[in-house]
């Protein structure tokens, strides 16, 4: 496998979109060296967008999580969110009742200013089930998984509702050696439990691409030969660019560790334009 | 289950998204009253679009089917085939080689007039599967299944290259009482033996409606909530638009049938707005 | 759907073989009258044994909690569970190291009997992953979910060892309005996370029935026609018996509810030879 | 990858349990020099079974098969096939009517030897459906794909009958570089259409290594210890041989290519015991 200079292949590109874990940080820091990306990009004039199936914060509450590790590039602007997408989703298609959700507070205040009542699934009392009309997956973190995850089967065993998910990741980096189960993977797991078709937003679907063409259609008009996506995952950042038509890099500093790339490149058919040791120019 | 009047519904919405097969026409007919619903929009001054996962022609092809069965509304213009959206993926996607295809030659043309050299899986020797660099399925009609899939299995053995399906569909209704199996299950069980990812174009991915969104709103500027999805089927017409944000009626002239809608819309959670006898006002 | 009498059913055969949960009795109850049903059996000399995905205690511990809910006549060589099968498993196919697991200590101190070292993942260090020669998934209860999924993640990227499910049931019920995840469910998520195949002990896989048949053949010569397997869940209970070649009878008292019995049949394929509302005779 | 000798491996063992295609045979010839094999096990006084998810043909015919080519160590009394399975599974499980088929007429004629009466599904009118009991996948050949497959899934549309698979295998090599598409992936795509659940027999399912270790109890009393399994395929040899807790060989002769084997061990976690070239001592 031919590993190719990031800095060569940003070149090319007018506009870059980035997945945000694995390729710009890990759990709690940034990648090493990513802040000379970022500077490279103001140099040469290049717009870029941060498109993340993260759904546990705001925009605002993203960007100031780089701000706080020393990245000013990144602002609200600059993000494009699944649980954007979710709330828009919400927005157009439940009209009142409650919606119940797995996640942390913080995530549920993004759809309280839908104006929709939100209950976590911990303080939900099954006996109201029937108020209940729509469930968000938001967040693995907030709830207690054994017993939260039982109620989330029981109230779909007595509600046929809307179930949204606002991140289709099934595991996202912690540090260069382990990952955490994220809410992707325990949805598919009560979606097969319940027999039920569940609404996903994120990653590689097409709907995070066509929002971010947007905005960068409200600046420019730029052709999609011209927009390179980078990103750490096969299933997700790269078989959702390709499939949208851009040209793709795969990055080594997340899920997809440096000496299996090949193989699973291989193996799985989805097939990167470049790959790279990181986005660090 | 309420059913609901298609004329009462179909009042409340500036556009209409139409799926084809099981709502428009059957395999060789139209649905016995559907020219009534063309004359009321264009009465009402309705916009609509067909929007259909058939690759196995173009939209000129598609139209004048509907000619010939005496339905003169529907010019190439209304169509939006999943083929359209993976014919745009390979011009930006394939840059030279064979492109490979199990479907008609009819299917094909619609590729060759990008300048692509095709070749159906039929007349491929494997000897010189390296000059194959995506591989397309069109349509079931067209090949010997047993001989041909077995082909293509062995060239996804040899070959890592893209693999486009232009139809998702399962399978497609014949008459009222039979379906057909469509080049979409096909497609599962080769990617199943061959462990690979393709890639799929048509509902319910949000792409055929992104396309047909955009032509809409090159006439007017209606809001998502104005827009109705009418289709047959529940995992691709009623998903699809359900997940781009539509309100949606599920009709019982084609893949769901009567007796089983009720018990079909609990088990799979997949929930249309509105239910329909037919798309006949 | 025609209900039978169990009564009548029961009477046709000289062995039967019991599901537990569901059927004999829920999570902390018997099923009411259920004695009724073993003084029938002892009365008419027909042999029985309970085959249970249950892999969280040994066969006297699973005896124990009949007889502390006053049920004398299961006794620990009545009771078959999948745990036993697993245990078989290590005892043939791992020579030395640790054996980790999830589960209680309850249901690992039934693995020490083998001379096998114990540990349960929650204490596992990762750096020491390399002593690990197996994992074993026994039971849902005794570990932190979120943290100790994940780390079981972790250590199935670092290590290419056999993994046991020791039970392939995905929930099992809580009263008659409420369920739980199983064990099995979680075993699907991770197995889907880390691409890999893990060995499976439990029904429906026809060796449970074997190691019952073998029990039944020590005590007599008995055909495969004259054995009923009564069970309240298709995909285990009702599937394993069919492809065993018995005669099954599906009862309403634990999975599957009354009212989506026949619909379920249906749309599964799994047919019961007889359907009852209990088995209590 | 250590590659070990077979020779080496075989001498540690009683009774030697074989796939055949891939291992003994491919599509139309012996693997070369595997009529050493048996010389030696019948100097060294082995025993062996062929265990084959080969439905299409009775033992003898199989038997046949192999003395056409020379080979005349294995009998019909050596042969332990999928189809035997479904067979016994018919006999205890169907009690009239008509059994629908997808196969050759060879493959049926093993099936009229209970006296059920057998309809290829080409030759079905489906508005007879009704009296069709069972349906059965015995064979890839025998049939149009197109127009029989289509046919099966409107017979399953309309009638609730129990569905055999006589096959798991989803392919077989026809060549040392190509291979043919079996019924079992065929099956796969039927029931995914369908909605449904089939009775599969085959490997890796335990009934086929209990349907031969009973066999070998028959004649001595060996250990699990000292049976090795020798196959082609990690899914289905390799999986069930470990499942059963016998040591496994997997040989390169088949549907494992030597440059791929170690990445489908890692990336499968199915783990034989011994990796060896091929079959021949």
């Amino acid at each position: 496998m031919r590993l190719s200079s990031f800095k060569s292949v940003v070149s090319k590109y007018d506009v870059i979109f980035f997945d945000a874990f694995g390729v710009l940080k890990t759990h709690d820091t940034l990648i090493p060296g990513i802040g000379r990306t970022f500077e490279y990009l103001r140099e040469h004039k290049k717009d870029f967008y941060v498109l993340t199936n993260d759904a546990s914060r705001s925009p605002q509450d993203l960007a100031d999580s780089y701000h706080r590790l020393g990245l000013y590039d990144i602002v609200p602007n600059s993000i494009i969110s699944s649980g954007m997408l979710a709330r828009d989703y919400l927005a157009l298609k439940v009209d009142g009742g409650t919606v119940a959700y797995l996640g942390t507070e913080k995530s549920a205040h993004y759809l309280e200013i839908l104006g929709l009542k939100t209950l976590p699934i911990g303080e939900l009392n099954l006996d109201f089930a029937h108020e209940v009309n729509a469930l968000v997956l938001l967040d693995d973190e907030g709830f207690d998984w054994n017993r939260d995850l039982s109620k989330t089967v029981n109230l779909l065993r007595r509600r046929n509702i809307p179930v949204i998910v606002a991140n289709t990741d099934r595991y996202y980096p912690m540090s260069s050696h382990s990952v955490s189960i994220a809410i992707g993977a325990v949805a598919t797991m009560i979606e097969d439990i319940v027999g039920k078709h569940f609404i996903r937003f994120g990653k590689p679907d097409a709907q995070m691409f066509i929002f971010a063409h947007e905005q960068v259609k409200n600046h420019s008009n730029v052709s999609k030969k011209k927009i390179l996506m980078v990103g750490d995952t096969l299933h997700t950042d790269i078989l959702g660019g390709n499939k949208f038509g851009l040209d793709t890099v795969l990055v080594l500093t997340g899920n997809t560790q440096p000496k299996e790339a090949e193989v699973k490149i291989h193996t799985t058919g989805i097939i990167p334009t470049y790959v790279c040791q990181s986005a660090v120019v």
